[in-house]
């Protein structure tokens, strides 16, 4: 246990945007407090941003201020860099490579850094004994990272799921709300400042990706696989889909998921269909929510807002306050060396229940082709309905039985080619709950 | 960052009932991988019970044997004492005392014998530079200690509550499923293992209290007091009120609450109304699960088993990881000695909308009556109604506006003692979810 006679930790924040901004505003609400708890002071330093003059309510003429913000991981007057610049490579990645060379702990919410560079920051971490920390990185304020490194610790852990994207989950709530389509609520998200200019990392799946090859690592003690997780965005996910999903009690949501089984390890983003009933069926509007299940606490679930200014700060300032605690631990709750090449699972082999939306040119037997199709595939069939109110009266929906990945896909592809077929039929996995 | 060669810790186990076979069923699961975990070896070394023979589905033949837990606690050869005994006092709270006196860590299950001596264990424990820690003893396999001592501490915490008792969660959930009255759900509910013989303790709001008293312990940083706890049980609850809850929109769990304004703090078990559509109103069976209100982060909510063999013990084992790599921490999160006593908030001044069920004679002007008093108490009605399918056509639901605890108080008063009147008002706080 340390007292308070321990030595400062000298604090250095690089990027001052919404982020780190919230930061700053952190250790000036709670500063005492917060150094009571670390059981030694914690002095912010220093800082770096692009533009020092720029208006961010709060004062920083107090810091000492670097334009560069590798000038400010070396410097000698900072033991914890804070990285918020963001992006996987450029001034993020050098900044957080300066400041663990030399020793220094790094906290960043940069889920693209390290999903693609975690190992290596991880090992030079390690052989520095500095300590790299990334609650922030996934699900902002909902501490999942500590959950699963430390507090279900004793479970082998066969599955985590969830929501780890807000801007999707924001997405397809408001169309299942307003009844509006993709592109139209897109544009309110994108006005509302949800969504990028640019919003292919988060309705890409791409963002959700970064997240779960870093869960996988903490759940699995795999080393990063970001390219072993597969992705699919919800850019095609139809006002109707959702609307259907709801009629069979579901809801559709981009489903970021890592599973396990006999060593090898299944990585997924996808729109998926889940119970309405289940927590992450419930979860609305900008949230994120993450599903753990271990061999002996069962299933848990951690919710919480996942992005914006508090939260992602308050997981920050956490991280800072365990390093001037506890100083260093292995960045992935077990030692680098430790982690094992992740074995990728086929996806192809994997079964699961699928939703798949068809339209058919309206005549006897067209329907009859289909199910032929999916028998002579192994694909049975748990319920099926034309689907009431519908504009077109010939849109038939299929909910399967456990059928495999491999499978599926390929009947869908036959029934794309289908004279009978009208479009090429929309499939979506039923994530278990 | 502690090597592999760092000493062994040497554990041992006082209480072999569920949750004691539990730790030495993971230890045996995944015993090296958690040495790996911790940087250091753990080695069960002792276990003590009330009956050596008995068979728990785990071999203890090859740990050294106690008959006395006290003994147990104060050989040398155990760093560690997991104490699963149970009960305030007794072999519990001795086997806890001799352990930390002579400076071992203690892990506990026990929020007994915490919400009455925490505070002088916690002396003790700060004192001989013992380790303390107490996860799996709120909510089971939930973190939600970890979160409020250390994920949540960037914040100032304003309101905690949740379902903290899986017993009544079930009853009252079984009732709502069945239509059951509390005495036959209670009777399945004592032969399916859910609830004790004597089911005082759950049924009362006892155990839920003493889990409440600790975590405004650590949300609020202010001595544990348990006495300051007011505490009412499920008793009451009538299959109706159940229904007549649902058909608003509401369900009823018996919540705990501590919330804190102005410096003072109010603690509160009781069985209230919640929205549906919560998080916490969506809760099944013997789960439990705790929302935390945070100023920076907003509103994170944890979930999961709240008792159980392997939840439970998956949480010790959790406390045991953190022991074996970091050490003593403050008990509490801070200091024992900069805990500020907890100042009580009188609860009749605390305001909240009320759901109220009166009997009233079927007659004009009945009614009226009523209306009258909650008027001049200053309670405005929100909503009424006549429940439609009731057996008595009397029976009026009111859903107050905001009002303080003390005049609805002072008006249920009032109304029990109208002539018009058939029964005591049924009143009910609805917590805002």
């Amino acid at each position: 246990m340390m007292t308070e006679t321990a030595p400062a930790l000298r604090i250095g924040v690089a990027g001052l945007g919404t982020v780190g901004a919230g930061v700053l505003k952190i250790l000036a609400a709670h500063g005492p407090r917060l150094s009571t708890h670390a059981g030694r002071p914690l002095v912010l330093t220093a800082v770096s941003a692009r533009n020092r003059a720029k208006d961010r309510g709060v004062d920083i003429s107090q810091f000492e201020w670097e334009d560069d913000p590798v000038a400010l991981a070396r410097r000698d007057d900072i033991d914890l860099l804070i990285e918020v610049i963001g992006g996987s490579n450029g001034p993020a990645k050098a900044a957080a490579e300066a400041a663990l060379a030399r020793g220094a702990h790094v906290v960043t919410a940069n889920k693209a850094l390290l999903a693609a560079h975690g190992g290596a920051l991880a090992e030079m971490a390690e052989e520095k004994r500095a300590g790299l920390r990334f609650e922030a990185a996934v699900a902002g304020g909902v501490p999942i990272v500590k959950a699963l490194s430390d507090s279900l610790a004793a479970n082998a852990i066969s599955r985590v799921y969830g929501v780890l994207n807000g801007t999707c989950n924001f997405i397809l709530t408001e169309m299942e709300r307003t009844g509006r389509d993709y592109q139209d609520v897109l544009a309110e998200a994108q006005s509302l400042g949800y969504a990028e200019a640019d919003p292919t990392a988060d309705v890409g799946g791409w963002d959700a990706a970064h997240k779960l090859a870093l869960l996988s690592t903490l759940a699995f003690g795999a080393s990063v696989d970001l390219d072993g997780v597969s992705v699919e965005g919800i850019e095609r996910i139809s006002e109707s889909d959702i609307r259907f999903a709801a009629e069979l009690g579901y809801r559709i949501k981009l489903i970021a998921t890592a599973s396990r089984d006999g060593g090898q390890t299944l990585q997924q983003v996808a729109p998926c269909l889940i119970p309405a009933e289940s927590a992450i069926g419930g979860l609305d509007g900008v949230m994120n929510a993450v599903v753990c299940e271990g061999d002996f606490v069962g299933q848990t679930v951690f919710e919480g807002p996942g992005a914006g200014e508090g939260p992602t700060a308050s997981a920050i300032v956490a991280d800072v306050l365990e390093l001037a605690r506890n100083g260093a631990q292995p960045v992935f709750g077990q030692p680098i060396q430790r982690l094992t090449p992740l074995r990728r699972m086929p996806p192809e082999n994997v079964s699961a229940p699928y939703y798949v939306r068809l339209k058919l040119v309206d005549r006897p037997g067209a329907l009859a082709e289909v199910t032929g199709i999916l028998g002579g595939t192994d694909i049975s069939i748990h319920q099926m309905r034309q689907i009431g109110g519908t504009p077109d009266p010939a849109s038939v929906v299929i909910i399967t039985h456990e059928a495999r990945d491999g499978d599926l896909r390929s009947a869908v592809a036959k029934i794309t080619n289908l004279e009978v077929s009208l479009a090429p039929p929309m499939a979506l996995r039923i994530e278990r709950a």
